[in-house]
């Protein structure tokens, strides 16, 4: 059955909620009375389409249908979940929440995306307020998986695993805060840090681009896979976390911040720190900046997953969701090419000349191929208790182009195998077109001695059922093709 | 000329500050009393030569030499380095400084590490206030490029030059505060998310895993990439930085932080923080977690480095350093095959079999094949102007396994081309043992039409010059070939 999100308000936030909704294939209804709002949320929902699809190596769902309200009813009489990201002010959050209770399924979720107001704040004077929670996101809301989730007693057990699921759903991070507070937990460490920069900016100690460079270039990455107690943890070195805080302990009462006083917020900071920015980042727009952003952050998340770690491991177990919760498992038909890929190109696939990096192709048959030893029975099981192919042998015809953002789509035919062989025929398409083949011969080993060895008699069996079938199949054009554009000397 | 560092104090920072000269070609001298001082550089070291190697795509200089000397005087006496790493008490630099400057070379630089002293504070009462200033890294020291330099009028602006020459010499940013202050930039935010951590735990909001959480699926992957204020100035959106400040600004006054108070350090907190810290982390050693860093590191720096962006920006041009200071260039011998590559298999290359990837293999060729279209005159800016070559078909034979860490040089033949075309022939080695073949058939393309088009006349001369004196060698074995391993049916 297909949800439906009402975003409340458009703007950077609830812009990036309803591509996440809708890209995971929500239906979603908008309302914002800006007479600009759908023009903003298009150039968010722009960037959602180029750099969300091919986060994963698991095609989305569907796209949900995008609609724009002219009123807050027509928005969210029929929602599952509504999402409130009006401005930061509580008595607009208030008159917000008691429009939309007059008008929506009691059912249904009210987050807010509040940075700084506490739900019981939100709750104060609401008709019904078990409906109303803190759903607080991070921009950009399509691609960082974290929503801080913040309830009172009033919200009910039952309903927050709700949202939990539903956030799931849609490849984000419910973090469940065990109390509420103002600004909830990540807002508290960027207003510290807010601080302490305007200081740094004010004082001339550092520029804004300096300071930058202090964060990417150090413990910028280190927080972006460990977070900061399991940073120091490994600092502390075998001596562990007490060792650590011991050494740091004494430093808390050290004049390390400005933690006393706060700057004066006025004009002449507001151009310092602007213009500064300027000489950092002015010769990008916006939209340039916004791209390379997501570019970095696609690229990067995606190196997570290739370890398996932190946002990275997050991505993985949503791809596990996507595959159980996608279109019907199709019956096992032996004697038609098997899929063995279903995803979109992602943004770090693609090279300088724009167009999907040849190693590319490579890594998509490869991922196929793993696709088809699973299939047959080589599945991480399998290879944990020491049994693998390995590629001897693979020939790549590049037949087309293809670009980030398209959906490319691999089927697999068995050219031949048995005992030790594998030999595989992989096309690769984008809707009917035919893009690349891969030709593959595989041999299987024993991963203690690295030597070949014959498969397990199930991997046997299962693999001949494929070959015997597709044999009864007419050989692919271009198999067994050698490169032959020079002749022999 | 071999430079040669001395590294007084070893440790985690001192270790991983020897790593960082030894495996960038200096010389290391190590003085540490504590007997255990040789067994624990070695773990740093071990770690630093799995992943520092092949984090560039260029080899790093041959390893410089290590020595433990069981005297002051002899570490130093010949160092034009040397780094003080010793605990964090003013008296206990005070007193090193004096030692080194009795013994060491006046033109060496004295470099600390302190992580909260001012280097006017390190100079006060030296012999020579001049040579000594603050050259404060991040852990790793042997991956993280961040060096906090801060100099007082003393240092002069000449010899803080030639620091900052030998740090980039080594692969690290060194940068150089305006003034000098407590704690310098980087630690200052530390400290300030630190505290505030802190009181999270202590009042109950969330756990040390949550808080971790909050960062690394939130704002550390943003600021891992572009730092903070050009993370806001995206945020503000096409309204800009002042915009954003606005907005942001009055939150100042509010009680976001616990900015105004300290928590109570003692042992019911550190039990608090190492008792959850162990149910978040206890399940990994410190060694495993610094390995998994260090792997989370080297692949989210090298995803970077495909964005040219941050960190990864800082890469290419070390790599470009590294190239123009590799060994003499070779002259040009077009009768034999052309070194195209020579590489470290990154840690980010392995799969779950533990070797290099199939699909590194086409990546490792198809940079080679990058390299061989540079020598012939299709580069960067050949590129940009509109031509280029794409790949159209592709044979790799894998013969044997490689690892992460080994080196692999690629040699390339000129099977054929002209006009249009371009056949290269790769072997990939370790040392003299071939690993793979890659054969390729590329197209010059005209990048605006994307079809087919002759090279330039001077490409185009060029390759041939190749192809002539190449044609004259025997045709290499396995050229040519197909996958023949199923009979066709």
């Amino acid at each position: 059955m297909t949800h439906t999100a009402a975003i409340i308000g458009g703007g950077v936030i609830g812009g990036g909620w309803a591509a996440r909704f809708l890209l995971n294939g929500w239906d979603v209804h908008v309302f914002d009375p800006d007479p600009e709002a759908e023009r903003k949320l298009g150039q968010v929902l722009a960037n959602a389409r180029r750099s969300l699809p091919g986060l994963t190596d698991v095609a989305l769902p569907t796209e949900g249908r995008l609609q724009f309200c002219t009123t807050l009813q027509g928005a969210v009489e029929h929602a599952d979940w509504i999402q409130e990201s009006v401005p930061e002010r509580l008595e607009i959050k208030h008159k917000t929440m008691a429009a939309i209770q007059q008008v929506c399924r009691p059912e249904a979720v009210i987050g807010s995306s509040t940075s700084g107001f506490k739900p019981s704040e939100l709750q104060a004077g609401a008709a019904r307020p078990e409906q109303i929670m803190v759903c607080h996101p991070f921009n950009p809301v399509y691609l960082l998986p974290l929503v801080e989730v913040v309830t009172t007693p009033q919200n009910g057990s039952e309903r927050i695993d709700v949202v939990k699921t539903l956030l799931q759903g849609v490849g984000m991070y419910p973090l469940h805060l065990k109390k509420e507070i103002d600004a909830h937990v990540a807002d508290r460490f960027l207003e510290a840090v807010w601080r302490e920069a305007l200081w740094l900016v004010k004082d001339g100690i550092a520029t804004t681009e300096e300071i930058d460079d202090a964060i990417r270039y150090g413990f910028g990455i280190r927080w972006a896979q460990m977070g900061l107690f399991e940073t120091y943890r490994v600092a502390g070195g075998e001596a562990g976390m007490k060792h650590f805080m011991a050494q740091f302990g004494p430093a808390l009462k050290w004049p390390w911040t400005k933690l006393m006083d706060v700057p004066d917020f006025n004009d002449d900071l507001v151009d310092l720190i602007a213009g500064q920015s300027d000489d950092q980042s002015g010769a990008y727009t916006i939209t340039e900046l916004e791209q390379i952003r997501d570019n970095n952050l696609v690229a990067m998340m995606r190196a997570l997953k290739t370890q398996d770690w932190g946002v990275g491991a997050l991505l993985t177990k949503h791809e596990d969701h996507l595959r159980e919760s996608g279109t019907e498992p199709q019956p096992v038909d032996h004697t038609a090419p098997v899929v063995t890929g279903n995803r979109v190109v992602p943004l770090d696939w693609t090279d300088y000349n724009g167009h999907m990096n040849e190693a590319r192709y490579l890594q998509a048959f490869a991922d196929a191929t793993d696709q088809f030893m699973a299939i047959i029975g080589c599945d991480a099981a399998y290879i944990a208790a020491g049994g693998s192919y390995f590629t001897a042998e693979t020939h790549i015809r590049h037949l087309d182009e293809v670009n980030a953002g398209q959906i490319i789509r691999i089927e697999t035919t068995a050219l031949g195998g048995g005992g030790k062989k594998l030999h595989l025929w992989h096309e690769m398409y984008v809707a009917e077109k035919m893009i690349a083949t891969g030709e593959h011969f595989l041999l299987h080993v024993d991963l203690k001695t690295r030597k070949p060895s014959p498969a397990s008699p199930a991997v046997d069996s299962a693999l001949k059922e494929w070959v015997e079938a597709h044999g009864e199949r007419p050989r692919p054009e271009g198999a067994g093709r050698a490169i032959v554009s020079s002749p022999p000397r």
